[in-house]
Parts: structure tokens; sequence; C-alpha cells
């Protein structure tokens, strides 16, 4: 694949202009080919013109269409697997096996939308029929979800193929109608223009208008601010750190016109480990969460950073086990050396607090990155907001509850989080409703006996939760629900029939799941 | 009904305590008894405090008791009627027969939430099954709606009673299962103490935690934005100005952690008049309009304030007809005497616009108010904002347009709207369909052959669209969607079937409509 190092622009690329960005192999520091300029001003703005031109064609597409895409867009990719191979692992360090199989999330993610939408009920049609007797009379109103507008997605460091240009956000504003332009990140710009160009050859293929999907590059401060200020831009998607997603919620809502922003960004993950649990198995549930916490170099928003364990006669051991394991750990490369250099500077931060022990002090020099563990009394991690501080990469801090009480008081203290994990048997259920309760309240997503990497995608995900794990907790990032981000409700009052859409037509043409009257009706019948 | 002049905070009253505010008479400027002392933030806080101790309780109270709530808070106020008519009308200079149909609508309101919540297929129930063969295994997630926490309610001006203390946000909220605080408007102090110990009185009754509910009184500069920075208030509602709205949404978003704040605010609600639908009958349109935008003395969101008249045999019978209906309509009270003058601010801001030619001038002293209608050509319309600019009252601005290009420009360059309507009959069919698409992106409701004022409470309806009509356009404040403002997604991963909440069980004990492994199924199957 013949690679240009310049912007798309719908059907056409950005002239290569001014001071050209590289990537960089983490495992070496080696540059990569090739550099990749910076889009002006005058194509940024020619991209979302484009992208708000094609905004209500793509808005009224056949779903149909839009499914057909998205497969195309899996297929192209799955083409295009060694390219990503060669270069994703370079510009990553991730290992060959995790290139192809976030490839194939990716793909699956994009068949996913594209089995959500072939049917239209996603619309949540509703219709309320006409009562001209009724005093007041009232009227005919029929209502469903439609495209917001043009979207604009920022790639995450983490995943260069799953949320990055073709990833969770980009399939599901495809998938509801919304042109995307995304923002290449800095660390992986060549993944994102082998990914770009698949998709713009896609879009071409579909005989869309080519301002449905547009790649950019440039600085997250100069023209990420200016891409979510630029007007035609109707809604902002991020995956990223809690800083730059809050610089985005503040350019968005300080518009003119403010816009809504899902960003997800930061979480510790905590975990409350139950005696009962233990004594079942405390090796397998030390060796569970060592998989987690180093899986991807932890390097996934979900991984836990944050073990409570309520004092009991396997403690010792669980505690011993899962040092004894995060301490033969290999090192491993993190995605860039500025990372890695972030990660040894936040373990740093946590553990030169008043009380925090070290328990395993990875070694890590500026490649290559080791695990770390560490450790603080639960009245210090309550009372010390700077130790439950993100530590992002293979990192924990480890916490001793005396009781329950100790446990609740560190829940409570908690500020919003992705997920939140409980590993208890039966014998320890009675202790957990209290805590479940304030873990219901802190997080999107909470789990029983399981680690809380490994986000699946379907209907009941929810990858979300109170700031700031996501700017907003009423949508979720990962899922079929994700959708949701990228539609609002419009409501059609007294139309005639023949000018309806056909899923709002009375006979139900569409055959949808439908609101009739207050009733749900499924695509048979009402 | 003794009225005390003090917040309520849960179930006790705040010392009266600093200097007293009064709401007048508008028809007469008459100071009304008694004066409302501001809150203190120590009663602020503590109101905050004890919402948020409510919250856990309240959102796993069993829906039925939430929905007996609404019903017995509507009961209530049926009970005080006679107190809403007698001081009501005073605060506000609304007609007795205005006070009892917004009452039964409030009433409505309350028990239309109750009947949507008493069975729980609200929560939307996702159900994904556990597929352990499956490489990797997929674990079991079930997620649902659940409350988002504590709601700061702002009371509107215009609705004392359907938008106010027990109005469409509070129920809303209730029914989701969040504590409400509500803020009074300084319009309607009376109104709101009458409504406010209704709720807590039901609240009490309900044996409910007294944090339900409060009702603070205090400038809106310095205790509302108290209210919506402290940080047990999860969510906001508000309807009124832009500029109020405006000022919410920023304090929420630089709150340390930021929260979704739904405004409804101002909308322009375009109506473009077709030949047909004028030759089938334009003195009843121009009726049916005049009423529109006279009615409540136009203090509507959804006033039409805006009438693109496409030229034709029947355009100036219309506009003639129209002009002599506003111009014999009798004067009457706005809501407050700075809203009358600020309505005439505003119409002399527009009207002195070069090219805007004054149709009808009301006469209007300090009490009363009479109607305004304007005229302006299509390209003064598309060219210059401030023409296309919310005159709060009973005042419109008519442009007749030459043709359909000339409507799509205007249509073009406006902002968000709640509302776009069009009259036309078959014979003008054929020159919508651009205009339609423009108008389903501008607003959230697009109606046929109707007038925008009377927002019917019902499944299908909207109210909300691109800002500035609403803060975002996901979501609408009437009608029974207007919950999922206040709800957000929580997913349970792995959890034993006993510690789940009944509506995610297998077997669905709780007889709720769910999606179960990608499929939609009803209560009695799935």
């Amino acid at each position: 694949m013949k690679l240009a190092g310049t912007s798309i622009i719908g059907d056409r690329r950005a002239p290569s202009v001014g001071p050209l960005a590289h990537s960089a192999d983490p495992r070496t520091g080696a540059t990569l080919q090739p550099g990749y300029a910076a889009i002006c001003s005058a194509d940024l703005d020619a991209a979302c013109q484009l992208a708000a031109a094609a905004a209500p064609i793509f808005a009224r597409s056949d779903a149909r269409c839009r499914a057909a895409l998205l497969r195309d867009i899996g297929n192209r990719l799955r083409s295009v697997e060694s390219d990503f191979v060669a270069m994703t692992t370079r510009e990553t360090g991730l290992p060959e096996a995790r290139i192809r199989g976030e490839l194939a999330r990716t793909i699956g993610q994009l068949a996913a939308f594209a089995d959500e939408i072939e049917t239209e009920s996603w619309r949540n049609v509703r219709i309320d029929h006409a009562q001209p007797d009724r005093v007041p009379p009232k009227p005919d109103l029929r209502s469903q979800l439609e495209a917001i507008g043009p979207v604009a997605v920022f790639c995450a460091s983490n995943f260069p193929l799953a949320f990055s240009v073709a990833g969770g956000d980009t399939a599901s504003a495809l998938a509801a109608g919304c042109p995307v332009i995304v923002k290449a990140h800095a660390l992986h710009p060549i993944t994102a223009e082998i990914a770009g160009m698949v998709i713009a050859q896609a879009v071409a293929a579909a005989g869309l208008p080519a301002g449905v999907f547009s790649l950019i590059y440039g600085p997250g401060q100069s023209v990420g601010q200016a891409l979510v200020r630029h007007p035609a831009i109707r809604a902002v998607g991020f995956t990223g750190s809690e800083s730059g997603g809050r610089a985005l919620m503040d350019a968005a809502v300080t518009r003119p016109e403010p816009i809504p922003v899902f960003a997800e960004m930061g979480s510790l993950n905590p975990v409350f480990v139950f005696p009962g649990a233990l004594a079942r198995d405390a090796s397998g549930i030390a060796s569970a969460l060592h998989q987690s916490i180093v899986n991807g170099v932890g390097q996934f928003c979900t991984c836990p950073g944050l073990l409570i364990v309520l004092d009991g006669p396997q403690r010792a051991e669980f505690v011993k086990h899962l040092t004894a394991l995060l301490a033969h750990t290999a090192s491993a490369p993190m995605l860039s050396l500025s990372g890695a250099q972030k990660y040894r500077s936040s373990v740093h931060q946590v553990s030169s607090q008043r009380g925090v022990a070290m328990l395993v002090a990875g070694e890590s020099d500026a490649a290559m990155t080791e695990p770390s563990l560490l450790q603080a009394d639960p009245e210090l991690l309550a009372g010390n907001a700077a130790i439950r501080h993100e530590m992002f990469g293979p990192a924990s801090i480890v916490s001793v509850a005396k009781n329950i009480d100790d446990m609740l008081q560190i829940a409570n203290q908690l500020s919003g989080q992705l997920t939140a994990t409980v590993w208890a048997e039966e014998s320890d259920w009675p202790q957990l409703p209290a805590l479940l309760d304030v873990l219901k309240r802190k997080a999107g997503r909470v789990l029983f006996n399981a680690v809380p990497t490994g986000v699946e995608v379907c209907p009941a995900q929810t990858h979300g939760g109170p700031y700031p794990a996501s700017s907003d907790a009423r949508f979720s990032a990962v899922g079929t629900t994700a959708i949701f981000r990228w539609l609002r409700p419009v409501s059609y009052q007294g139309w005639p029939a023949s000018l309806l859409p056909p899923t709002l037509r009375d006979g139900n043409p569409a055959a949808v799941w439908r609101m009739v009257d207050g009733k749900r009706f499924a695509p048979g019948a009402g």
C-alpha cells in the first residue's frame, strides 16, 4: 500500500506542506516513514464543509446501504491485514498476535453495527394516533431517531485499530448515518492512513458522497481543537486521557452552539476481593488479576488499578502470589517512549505519598517497562486522592481492609469508574449489599468474579460511567447502544402518510419494532 | 394554606433570615405576601446532602411506589386547586381558566409518568447470556437504566405549574428514582411554596426519605449557580431563556465533575405557508396562527415567531387577515412588568433593523401588552441574524418568499428550533422535499397544517432540538421519553442470579419488555 503522508479530504488528498511529524518504533526510538503534514485550516474547513454537504444525503440513505458499507470496510481491512501486521507492530510495539486480534475485533464491531442497523428497530419508532374528538383534539405524532450530523472522532493511543480510524466510534457514527472526520493519533499515523484509505475506497465504491469520511493529521491542541470548534461538527467521540477529554469538552461547550462530546477517559477499575473467594482459589484469582494488569502492558482503560482485599486466612497468600507473578513478568515496550515515561512518573508520584509501600518496583529503562505493585492502608487510600490516581500502565495498588466498613469508606471516595469488580462466594454475599449499592452508583459496569479487561461488544455492554470515566454516563462507547450517542429524536406531527418515512407509516412497511399508542409491537403487529 | 415564605429542606423549613423577595401582581405592580428569604449556603448544602442520602434508597424503591407517589402528588395538587386559582392568578396575571387548565395538565403529566413506570419496560433491559465455550469465553452481561442521582430543577417563568415545582422535570426525575431539588422562580414563589408543600407531604406520606424533595428560594446568580455546582447534584433540568440556560450549562461543565444539563430554551418556531394551503383556507390559517401567537400573551416557547409565506394569489389576503386579527386583539398583562419591558425592547430591536416594517405596532403600556407584527424581505431575513431574534411575547415577523429558493435560504440560516411548521396541500408537495430535509435537521418537531403551541404529552413527543432550542437535542423535555434525561445504563457482568434485580433475572419475573441475546421479547416470552 502506497502511503502519501497527508490528510484525506473526502476523495482528494491534502498537499504535503510544512513540517512533517513522524511516528517512531517505541522499542528503538527509530523514526518511521513517511512523515505526516498537519492539515491547513483551509483544508480542515473543506473537510468539514464536505461532511456537512454529505450529511443529509447520508442520513436518509437506506440503512442496508450503510450496513453494506460497514461490511465492505471490514472486508477491505481484512485484505490489508499484512500491512497492519507490518506497520502497526512497528508503530506501537504491540505483538503481531495483538494486532491480528484487534483487527478481528475491529471487523467484528463493524459487522455488529451492520447487523444492528439492517432492520431499523434501533430508530425507537413511536406512533401516537390522532384523537380528533378529544377536547382539545389530540394530534397525530410520530417520532424516530435520526442522525445528528457530522461527527469528529479522535483516535485512541491504546487501540490503533479498534478505537481509531475504523474503530467503534467511526463504526457507530457511520451506522447512525453521520459523516465522520477522524483525527489521527500522533503515535500511529501510518496505521491511520492505511485504515483511512480503506474507508475512503469503500465510501467511493458504495457511491456515497465523498464527504462521508475524511481523515486529518495535525496536533491536538491546534487541529483537534479547530475540528471540535468547526460549526459543521455536531458531536464528538474521544477515547483517551482525562485531560485530553476535558479539553475537548471545554472546547465543545464554549462554541457559539455547544455540541455533545462523548469522551471515554480514565478509570481505576477497583476490585474488591472477599475471603470466601480467596478460600476457594486465592492463587487462581491472583493469576487472573495478574494477567488483567499486565495484558497489553497495562494500557487498557479497564486495567484493574486498585485491589481492596478483605482480611482473612488466604489474604497473605493472595498478595504473595500476585506479588510473585508481577515480579516475574517479562518487561515489554509500552506504546511510546513518552507513555513509558508518564507511567514511571505516575508510579513514582503515587509511591512517594506518605504510607505507600512498593511491593514490586519494576526496573524500567526508556524502552522496556516492568509492572509495579504498591500497597497502602485503607485509611490512607480513602483519605488521599493522590493515591487513588490512575497509573496508566501495568501497575496496581493493593490495600488490605480490616472489615467491610474499610471497603465502604474507600468505595465512597471513588470518583466515577468504567468498571468495579467484586470477587465473592456465597459465604461473602451477606456483606455485599451496601458495597454493591455504592459500586452501581460509581461505575458503568459491575462485575462478579471476573477481570474488567476484555470489553465484550454486545447489546448489554456499558463502557462509560460517571465523570471522569466518561463525559456523559448516559451513553456507552462500546456495544450496539453506542449508536445512540449520534442520534436524536425527531417528531413528525400531522404529516401526510405518503411523505412519512416508511418506518413511521401505518401498516409498518419497514417491519420494525414500534411503540404505538403507548404499547410495544413486534414488526408483524401493531 | 398557611405559607411560611421559606425554603423546604426535606421535612423541615429553613429559617427566614435576611432580606425578603416578594412577587408582584403584574397587572398592578402590587407587592404580594409573604416575602421569601433566600436559602443560606449551609441550608443549601443540607438540602443537597439530604438528597444524596436519599438517592440510593429512592433509586431502588419499587417503581409502583414511585407511581403511587406521583399520583398522590396529583391528587394533593387537585385538593389545593382553589389556592392556585387564588394565588397563581395574582402572581402571574394569567386567567383562572389557564390556571385550571395548566393544573390539569400538570396532574396529567404526573399520571402519565406513573403509568409509564409502573411496569419497568422503560429500563431498556438487555441480556446477553454467557457462551463459555466461545474463544475467548463470552461473559454473562445484563444491563438496565438506573437513576442518575439528585436532579436540580429550575422553575420556568411561563408555566407556574406545568414546568415548575411539580412540573414535567420534577415528575420525570421522581419517576426515574432521582431526588429533586427545585429552585423556585422569582415570579411565582407563592405558587412554588403551595406545590412544594404538597410534594413534601406526599413524600412523607409515602414513607420515603425526606431528601427525595426540597424546594429552595434565592437569586439564580447565587443560589441557582451554587445548586448546580454542588457535588451532590448529578443533573440539571431547566426551562427558560437562552442566556439563563447557557449560564447553567457553563456552570455545570466547569465543575470538577461536569454533569449533564438539559435546558429547554428559546425558539423562533418558523412557519412556512404554501399557496395551495392558502387557496384552501387563507383566513382559517391566519386565524389559527393568530390564536397561536397571542395565546398566553405569546409567552410559550413554541409561539410562532416567524412566518414565511410563498407568494401566490391568496398571499395578500392571508397577511391582511392576520394583520387585522392581531391589530384587534385585546391587550393583556404579561407574566411580569419586566417581561413586558423585555418584550417591548426586543420588538423595538428587531423593528429598527434596516428594511423591517411594522404591520401591527401594539400600543403597550407598563402593565398591558398588545401584539406586534413585523415584515421583512427574505434576503434581509436570511442575511441578518438580528432580525431572526426571538421576541418573547405576542409578536411575529412575516416574510413573503418569491419562490422556494427564498424559503430554503431562510431555512438554512435558522439556528436550532423546537418546532418548524409547514402549511401545504397536495398541490404544494412537489416543492417540499428539500425544505423538509432542512427543517428536520433544524428542529425537534416538524408539523404539517397545525400550530406549534399546545405540546401534547405523549410517547412520540419531542420537545427539544439543536442548540439553542435545547442544550442537548438527544433528549426531550416533554412526553414520556423525558425520563431518559435522568437515567444511565448500568451493566451487570457475571452476577449471581439471586443478587440481580428482578428485571434482569432469567424467566423475566418482573414481566418487562427485554432484548435477550440481541432479540426483543414481550413480557410473556424470552
